[in-house]
């Protein structure tokens, strides 16, 4: 365990915070009134300005401060798990009571309600799985109630390629898209503003160290080529994707936007909340076995809390807080991350830092624990009954989502992800 | 029309050439024995070195050929017609008899053979179209022989995202992947290396000027929006396609390598063999209003004739000359590039300059004009007879597959795009 729980921090309002306690230290890529990108490390409510304190590093950690300039974190994924944790442990001792980093506090932290963020990585492809196997349920059952999986998901981890291009930081406005849909009971489809909006609840995965074209990553190295993790609305576009989506699967109803938490959460921060992979259910094939791996299997799970929220604009206007949709977990991923990676990797294709993953909808099995309006309103059937007297079958204008996430365990502080926002603003 | 036939190039061995006339003038990104990356322009046999010549531009035609500097061609895609259109009308100065060029000829031209092309752009996203209708016919036959073409084909422009990390140059190897597969008759996956590889014949368009996320690129704007045209060849894993592409499209089985042609053949190079979309057959829709624009429908198709050819290990070894497989059109689009481009943006998804689409296989309705293994063998079920005494189905270790393309028309000068060749190499 690499969680040192007995440690305090200088910054005090880390001390016991929600999201960005000492114990978790997150990097991303901030900027202060529109000034050039900078990377920080989240502290409390106060972002840690790295190129500020550079001289106060050396060695790996140094290498590591220095791969983190120029406003976009590849350079440093690309150096791996030795350098990350090296700038880990010096962090610890930096943030930490009693360093004398505190005397420079001006001057190495700002207040995070005073920045922006971006996406901190330049994202060369983006791969969005399908591995949330509760909601591959939920939606196979709208279709084929008698046989929802198809007869490959229990062997592939399913998954597509995604477009990079419109990848934004949490508070990018969601402009809803327009295009063709086919009306029901119609055999000509029409042209207009997508009317049934969704949000998607996933894990983002950050890719570090790349493989070169033609090689596969192995199994049991898929954790070296991990960066961090991060939250990910895949927001979807349901008509549009219902019309479009055979034969070569979903395009305009998923590239108009993807929103993630812009801090990137390292694995050594999640390492307390590593479970055993659940086990499969009776009857269930066993991985095939590139995607086997013993190390993996008994802690290649992850225990995150994961929440949906919904503000609506009568509700931000009648000061009700926001509104609950869903409570879900990322152990309801079918297969673990590093099964994802071996998989993307094992027909040669090139994975490079700063390529991002998102797991695919983690819903749990309940009501309460959908990750999509999809699933909780059964595709639009059923209406959602908000705090304000409004009704939701899908996203309305001025809708507010936000995804939240926490890991929480006996004796260790909880870390949190930070929140992924946006709001649907009215199509052009 | 902006080809001044009549004009001939002090490049002796440009006059007449197959691929690179004067009349043509691709773009591309070449480096020598191993040097920095560096932009040119085929003529002939020759590269002409842009930045050595640099002296001899000015005004826009030297703002394009600043933005060609560095190695990639972003920045002069991202720049739009008018400096490509400056650039293309000094080169023909420039190139064309009489040029006071000539004297530095040892200056500023390499011998192509001497050169080592690269991919000519940072491509962000790459996206790959279904619009080869006859394709889709033949394919969608050997699925469903009554009905091939799914109801939404003759609306919607088909396509999905592609991996970009995985694009090369022409004469890259082409490993043979692994990964999962069903055998027939069976309800288990197996792994191994894939027995069913087969190429497709594509047509390139490299995205130039961008849009903002949330804009759209109307229809009658696209034009601008493209900045040059190459082969692509779209490898695929024909039985790991099968078994992994439901529900969510092709993934592995094509991320493995896509292939282009180096060279970026522009759209003013391209201009006299426009011609007008044919006609819909009777019965079928009309586009939407956002995919219908006159002048499209009456110039927006491409007369470009398109060849596959193979040469096998044991071909080479006895001398025989590469094989024609497929002889074939890119009149075959049932959709335009405008089209392409109009219907990608609609949604408000971002194109960047340096983007690249693939058309999908273009296929004609005869044999030998089948851009794919998979249509001449329908399926694996008949077998090709090469000159070698050798058959096919799919591709073996040591088959070179070679794609050109060829542009002639009545009264002027023939262009070419170059080759787009591939070795398969046996799987690690």
């Amino acid at each position: 365990m690499t969680q040192p729980t007995s440690t305090r921090s200088w910054v005090a309002c880390a001390n016991g915070h929600r999201d960005f306690p000492l114990q978790n230290l997150p990097l991303g890529v901030f900027s202060i009134n529109g000034s050039a990108p900078r990377s920080g490390v989240a502290i409390g409510d106060y972002i840690f300005d790295l190129q500020a304190a550079l001289d106060a590093f050396e060695g790996e950690a140094r290498r590591a401060v220095e791969a983190t300039a120029g406003g976009q974190l590849n350079a440093f994924f690309e150096l791996g798990r030795g350098p990350r944790v090296a700038l880990r442990e010096r962090l610890l001792e930096l943030l930490g009571e009693g360093s004398p980093l505190q005397a420079r506090e001006a001057q190495v932290l700002h207040l995070a309600a005073d920045c922006q963020m971006q996406v901190p990585a330049r994202i060369n492809d983006y791969t969005d799985f399908y591995v949330g196997i509760e909601h591959a349920q939920n939606v196979g059952k709208l279709f084929r109630p008698d046989n929802p999986l198809l007869p490959n998901y229990k062997y592939v981890p399913i998954g597509y390629h995604g477009r990079a291009s419109t990848i934004r930081a949490s508070g990018a406005d969601v402009r809803r898209p327009k295009g063709q849909t086919l009306p029901a009971g119609q055999t000509e489809p029409t042209f207009g503003p997508c009317a049934r909006l969704d949000y998607e609840l996933e894990l983002g995965i950050w890719i570090g160290q790349g493989n070169a074209m033609g090689d596969s990553i192995a199994i049991g190295d898929a954790a070296e080529h991990i960066a961090g993790f991060c939250l990910l609305n895949d927001w979807s576009a349901r008509d549009i994707q219902a019309w479009e989506y055979q034969p070569l699967g979903p395009f305009l109803s998923k590239s108009f936007i993807t929103t993630i938490s812009p801090w990137v959460v390292t694995a050594e921060a999640l390492e307390p909340f590593r479970k055993a992979q659940p086990a499969r259910p009776e009857g269930d094939p066993q991985p095939l076995p590139y995607l086997l791996d013993k190390r993996d299997q008994a802690a290649g799970a992850l225990d995150i809390e994961l929440e949906v929220l919904l503000t609506t604009a009568a509700m931000r206007e009648q000061k009700l807080p926001a509104h609950r949709l869903a409570l879900s977990n990322s152990l309801h991923m079918y297969w673990t991350v590093a099964q994802l990676v071996a998989h993307h990797s094992v027909n040669g294709c090139q994975l490079q830092a700063g390529d991002l993953f998102g797991s695919g909808t983690l819903s749990g099995p309940e009501a309460g624990q959908f990750g999509s309006l999809l699933e909780m309103t059964e595709g639009g059937k059923k209406v959602i009954e908000l705090p304000s007297g409004e009704v939701r079958r899908f996203l309305e204008d001025g809708d507010e989502v936000i995804l939240r996430a926490r890991c929480t365990r006996e004796g260790f502080a909880s870390i949190g992800f930070g929140e992924c926002r946006g709001t649907v603003v009215a199509a052009r």
